[in-house]
């Protein structure tokens, strides 16, 4: 029996299942307290016998390095109580022989997309989540993408639309992708948030805009077969048809990659990919 | 013994050596046709007895998926006589029972700088060229990434620096990094080659916006823990310096990467990181 988590910003998924990624029983609750959130997971998991592996998915930031002191922990981050809390601790002092695998949510929703989602077979994958913040995990040569820490694609710095004079909503950068593209940066920029405004909006515009030169950075430097954008603000009517085309005509022909068509793809799974994917880790 | 060759635009290096990346002997010579080019090789290569394997460092782009049908090739290139050009057929012809191992020419001196350069013991290195182009080689994970063919790093689209107005030299994109930074771009755009330029020309502001820009992006995606910068342009003097603080004040703290210090760095080898490099290959 394997077991998975997916520890996310507001919700928590735990589940037992087949590392293939095949979901046999799983509960949903709300992300609390580290202490309460981690009671509850345990208690679940207890009820269901020793599992031999869990693969846990994590927002981030998050030490996902083996080979560093603080495996394991959760970092500075602006999310109370949760700043240095280890997340595997808790978890192997309740089931101490079992073999723990921890990656980031966004690295483990690409996993389950690459393997048995909307880029099934494909070892180069971008998976992309617009939501209150933007995420990527990718898939390069086969495996997860790493490097110092991980990937923090959201705050990649990226060209202005022209004519547009949004300051963006990020503390750190202000204008990089995520404080011009994520839901709070929408919902700023136009006074309203995204699910209610129409697909003709140019708001939509703007957003394939951001998503367009964030996804030409990942095909110069880890360049993806295909590209998935799940999250909440991915639900968008026609948005990555919108984006494919744009980055189309940005890359002027010139990367082989997007020979791929359709390249850039809503989720198969959308809200199981995380938690389908922990459980893949447990055999990657 | 070991064999290694480094394929360049306008140069080619032939050598024996250890796969540590240490040279016993190197012949170099103008790379002209691909035919005369392999002639040459081949010949200094027979006089050195048989190699049991060796590394190949290409100029790009390049097919090196040892996958791919055309695994060797020369991709379509605006340089005369090569697209199409196999270059491993003519070495297998000549030692049928060596190994090749065919790299891009920026991940071979990628990896000579993370082993024994100016980054060396690191698991997560960029190498950036600066001459006619703009390339990288990077290292994540301690393995070189190839992606979907591989990084084509000169051509990443980055927010204008103000009160630019140089549309950019790239046939492809106008502005990418490569039509703002490269060698041609500096000469097009003030009217003098770099070399020509003093260090306190503004020239050098500009030239570090662009890299600086074009190293977040990397530090977004493949995060390195240092970036080494080479090739002819990255000889005036303070540019690394320059590039650093600059990448500094745009990252605001956020990238845990960055405490590493020196952070962008010139390379130890520079005119040899190739060739060394392409010795590693075999036995990497």
């Amino acid at each position: 029996m394997f077991a998975a988590m997916e520890l996310g910003g507001t919700k928590t998924v735990v589940a037992i299942g087949e590392s293939d990624g095949t979901l046999i029983e799983e509960m949903r609750f709300p992300t609390t307290t580290p202490e309460e959130t981690f009671l509850k997971a345990i208690k679940w998991f207890s009820g269901k016998g020793m599992p031999e592996a869990m693969g846990i998915a994590a927002f981030g930031p998050v030490q996902i390095n083996p080979k560093a002191d603080n495996w394991g922990d959760i970092l500075q981050t602006p999310k109370a109580h949760w700043s240095g809390f280890s997340i595997t601790k808790p978890l192997l002092a309740a089931f101490p022989d079992m073999k723990i695998t921890l990656e980031t949510d966004v690295n483990a929703a690409c996993l389950a997309e690459a393997r048995i989602g909307a880029a099934a077979g494909l070892e180069n994958v971008a998976y992309i989540t617009i939501g209150t913040g933007i995420g990527a995990g990718v898939l390069c040569d086969g495996r997860l993408l790493h490097g110092a820490l991980h990937p923090e694609f959201g705050h990649v710095l990226l060209p202005r639309k022209s004519g547009d004079d949004f300051k963006g909503t990020c503390p750190f950068h202000g204008d990089c992708l995520e404080g011009m593209a994520s839901g709070p940066a929408i919902a700023q920029r136009w006074g309203t948030p995204g699910g209610d405004l129409s697909p003709d909006h140019p708001a939509w515009d703007t957003e394939a805009w951001y998503l367009a030169h964030g996804i030409q950075a990942l095909l110069a430097i880890a360049p993806p077969e295909r590209v998935v954008i799940g999250g909440g603000v991915s639900q968008a009517q026609g948005l990555h048809e919108k984006t494919e085309a744009l980055l189309r005509e940005l890359a002027a022909g010139y990367f082989p990659a997007l020979e791929n068509s359709p390249y850039v793809v809503p989720p198969k799974f959308d809200q199981e990919a995380g938690i389908r994917g922990a459980l893949m880790l447990t055999g990657f």
